[in-house]
């Protein structure tokens, strides 16, 4: 059985409603996004505070110190206890974090939202890097996946302001996480794949985000093959793409999509549309 | 005359063309945007390494010394100079600067994006800030300069996957700028504004990017009374926004618009639509 953290259950509801006036001058209640402060202390030394949805905050801070290379492997963590009253969230190791001084000294600060926190040098790492060469998405399992999406009843509909990321196998959607920033999204969902010991090998990360080069290498990180944005993409997210050999799709908005990276993997169909199996690992 | 720094006047090309496939199986040239690393060194020493756009790169160091509380006054800061050879922009200050190592030491990291970096506590400045509350904006000023920002020759539109914002003078763009992240975009404006001695105090800033709290507080910082999104916001943004009495209007499209906080400041035309002269400081 997969290791577990003791972890607390702590989640925030999505959306409070707030009075506006419209074009007509009509006074509404609108629905908006929560966003909440979470510091994240390290056995008791305060690292970082996030602003979060709240919505998977033990995924999400799991997920922040995987993706900040803080911390290697889910069995040096005790507990994960988030407490709302004082925007807290404590986390406990077994036997200390090697090296963490030195870690959160030489850190080095880069920036796909612009202004993210990355400690460590990330983009020596991407080129040990190797994603499956052998996996296949076809067309019509992509377009599948996409209309899941769609249909997801989401925070983005009822409030907007938030970004939303997805981890699925085939067209099947395995989580779905919402914040208010797309960093904190992917990292809950690197938090989550953790805790349920889940490997990206035959995954697809969907994001509706843009693909800059955090984004690029966070997925490349979690051995993820596959990456689909409804948006665009930045020079050096495309330059990672192609370095680490993702397949990168952009733009994929109803039947429109441009595939820019990893072709390779990525089987169109023939015009009579074929059903087609979802990759597996 | 009103002093500047020494300034190189580097700048990136915005777009870089690269092939992708589209969903009909066409081959086509995509532009995309730029995203380049530029490492901040104040006076030789490394603080950030921000990934750009590189439009106006002088102007977002500068803005970034000065919404991270880092340099108080731009009387300080002898050159700035960017090198893209090397991605590295080199600060140089008269006289060194107070409190350095105490400021970064002591740095507490808040996101609205959400993983981006503040030194100090900004939250305890906004109780100290004033913005005026004589000021007006008409709805037909406000509607001019939505359509001055549409008609704009942006990036965004040749390649998408970047964030702007303006600072307006009634519908009067005085700077547009673009970038990979939101954070920067604002920051080019802070510093832009700091080399041209311009004040907030009847300005109007508009961004595409999302109301969340680093948004409201940093519009607040400049003295800016008008903050305008075409995105939603989040909980933290509107508090903020109505604990520091800021004017703030979401979901600015087309004919569209949320207002949520500061209605005092915006003047709704009658329905006989009269001309508005723009707001004055």
């Amino acid at each position: 059985m997969t290791y577990r953290p003791r972890l607390s259950s702590a989640f925030r509801p999505p959306t409070i409603e707030v009075d506006s006036v419209n074009e007509r001058g009509e006074r509404l209640t609108t629905a908006i996004a929560g966003e909440y402060p979470l510091t994240i202390y390290l056995d008791k030394r305060e690292l970082v505070t996030l602003m979060t949805l709240g919505q998977r905050p033990e995924a999400l801070v799991l997920g922040y110190l995987r993706n900040q290379r803080l911390v290697r492997s889910l069995a040096e963590i005790e507990a994960v206890q988030v407490d709302w009253e004082v925007g807290a969230c404590a986390v406990t190791s077994f036997a200390g974090i090697d090296d963490l001084d030195s870690r959160l000294a030489t850190r080095t600060v880069t920036t796909g939202c612009g202004q993210g926190t990355v400690f460590g040098d990330l983009m020596a790492e991407i080129d040990s890097i190797e994603l499956p060469a052998d996996r296949r998405l076809s067309e019509a399992t992509y377009y599948r996946l996409l209309d899941n999406v769609r249909r997801y009843d989401s925070v983005y509909k009822a409030a907007g302001a938030v970004h939303g990321c997805a981890l699925a196998r085939g067209e099947e959607i395995l989580y779905f996480v919402e914040d208010v920033g797309r960093h904190n999204a992917v990292d809950a969902i690197a938090g989550q794949m953790w805790l349920d010991a889940v490997e990206g090998c035959d995954k697809i990360f969907y994001t509706t985000g843009r693909l800059t080069s955090e984004m690029v290498i966070k997925c490349a990180q979690m051995g993820i093959p596959f990456l689909v944005s409804r948006s665009g993409l930045t020079q050096m997210g495309h330059a990672l793409a192609r370095r680490v050999g993702i397949t990168m799709i952009g733009r994929a908005t109803g039947k429109h999509y441009l595939l820019f990276t990893g072709e390779h993997r990525f089987v169109r169909s023939p015009r009579s549309e074929r059903a087609a199996a979802p990759v597996s690992c």
